[in-house]
């Protein structure tokens, strides 16, 4: 039962059968409350041969563990993970520069989700995580990104500076958002192939990563509060590369 | 002691005693582990004339009804509620254009604290929240804050729409953030004295408030998941707004 993965919760199955990244083995659902979003998955799981099992509330919590499923879980293959050669094809195959996001020991799964969310649609090409020390591309991940975590391409990578360097190699620009950088996110010129680092929630981006920066920004800020959260901070910069690029 | 509120968490009490708008009576601190911020609170503690007492995580977990307090924990006055006249004056008085956030039936406390921590490191002078169906400016919300909410000026009002009517005869505009506009965000004119609508989690804008709503803005979204959760939405229209103003 190794290869046997749970995903649980509307968002991460309905887009895990859209995104058809990964086999959708058996659709577990409590069959008592189909509201008309229940029968369009049950309707796009059977479009995908996928078996459809009832079953009850109760037998879902032991099967995840907790009670946050919604009545949903579904068996899948493994999480599909891309590699930065993929993430850099694709990006060339749609016609854009570049834009690339790492995550620097982002440790909490809520906060994984809703960066990948909003990288998602800002149409980041591939995110890269480190190995060590970051939450996994997890069930629980993916119930934060909505789902987005099913069509994102992520890197899963031993080590983060080494693939950075690899990136400049393909003349991709390094920017980590720093709050000390004297340069703020709306002085820099972030219209080139780009990759954005972002820091872990508490300590930031780590020396060595950031050694491998060609220039820093900072999202400005107002008040005696230290900084903004990671993930507010990821969607400001984000969004600032995404207007400059005009799209 | 119905006058008693529980403020839990470091960065809630902190900020608390650092902004001096409520009284902060007693501080309970489990001190058995006092790190160099302990210490630091404590000082500021002793500075505020607020009683310091020992105590056990299990005394506090009694207290706050849960574990995440952090060993910390804070009997303090009540939340100091601002007015519309109040936020509008403080932004006259510090020279700016006003700049108010107003959250239309934003339920989680999670969420509603992420969004005033944002709120206020992107300078907005004051929250306007809608006394129903709406997280309130809860301890929840100021450790998920961490502890912005001591510093913002909230006000909380009975008809969210009478409201934006009032501040447009005050001549501030009102813009709403709402996926289906075609205008987007960069594109819209956000330098005049400005309220920003952003709607609650499930529904967005509600018709009524919609109506008052000047203009509506669009953050542009790329790929097949519907919207930006409305914390990341908040973070880019208030940042474009501090980018357009050039501070």
């Amino acid at each position: 039962m190794a290869d046997i993965h749970h995903l649980w919760g509307y968002h991460p199955v309905h887009e895990a059968l859209r995104a058809e990244r990964r086999k959708v083995k058996t659709l577990h659902m409590v069959l008592e409350k189909i509201r008309p979003r229940e029968e369009a998955l049950m309707h796009l799981a059977r479009q995908s041969c996928t078996e459809i099992k009832g079953t009850s509330p109760q037998q879902l919590n032991a099967m995840v563990g907790h009670k946050r499923h919604q009545g949903i879980c579904a068996d899948v293959s493994a999480y599909p993970l891309s590699s930065l050669d993929i993430i850099v094809e694709k990006a060339e195959a749609s016609g854009a520069l570049p834009f690339i996001l790492a995550l620097d020991q982002i440790v909490d799964p809520q906060n994984l989700g809703a960066i990948i969310r909003t990288a998602h649609c800002a149409g980041v090409h591939g995110v890269i995580l480190p190995k060590n020390n970051s939450a996994p591309p997890s069930a629980a991940a993916s119930k934060a990104s909505a789902g987005a975590l099913e069509h994102v391409h992520v890197a899963y990578v031993t080590n983060l500076a080494n693939t950075l360097q690899r990136m400049k190699q393909r003349e991709i620009w390094i920017t980590g958002a720093d709050q000390n950088s004297p340069q703020t996110v709306f002085q820099a010129d972030l219209k080139g192939p780009l990759a954005i680092v972002i820091g872990g929630e508490e300590k930031g981006i780590r020396p060595l990563v950031k050694k491998q920066c060609d220039f820093l920004v900072s999202v400005p800020q107002t008040g005696p509060i230290g900084s903004l959260n990671a993930s507010a901070a990821a969607a400001v910069v984000m969004y600032e590369t995404f207007r400059q690029r005009g799209r």
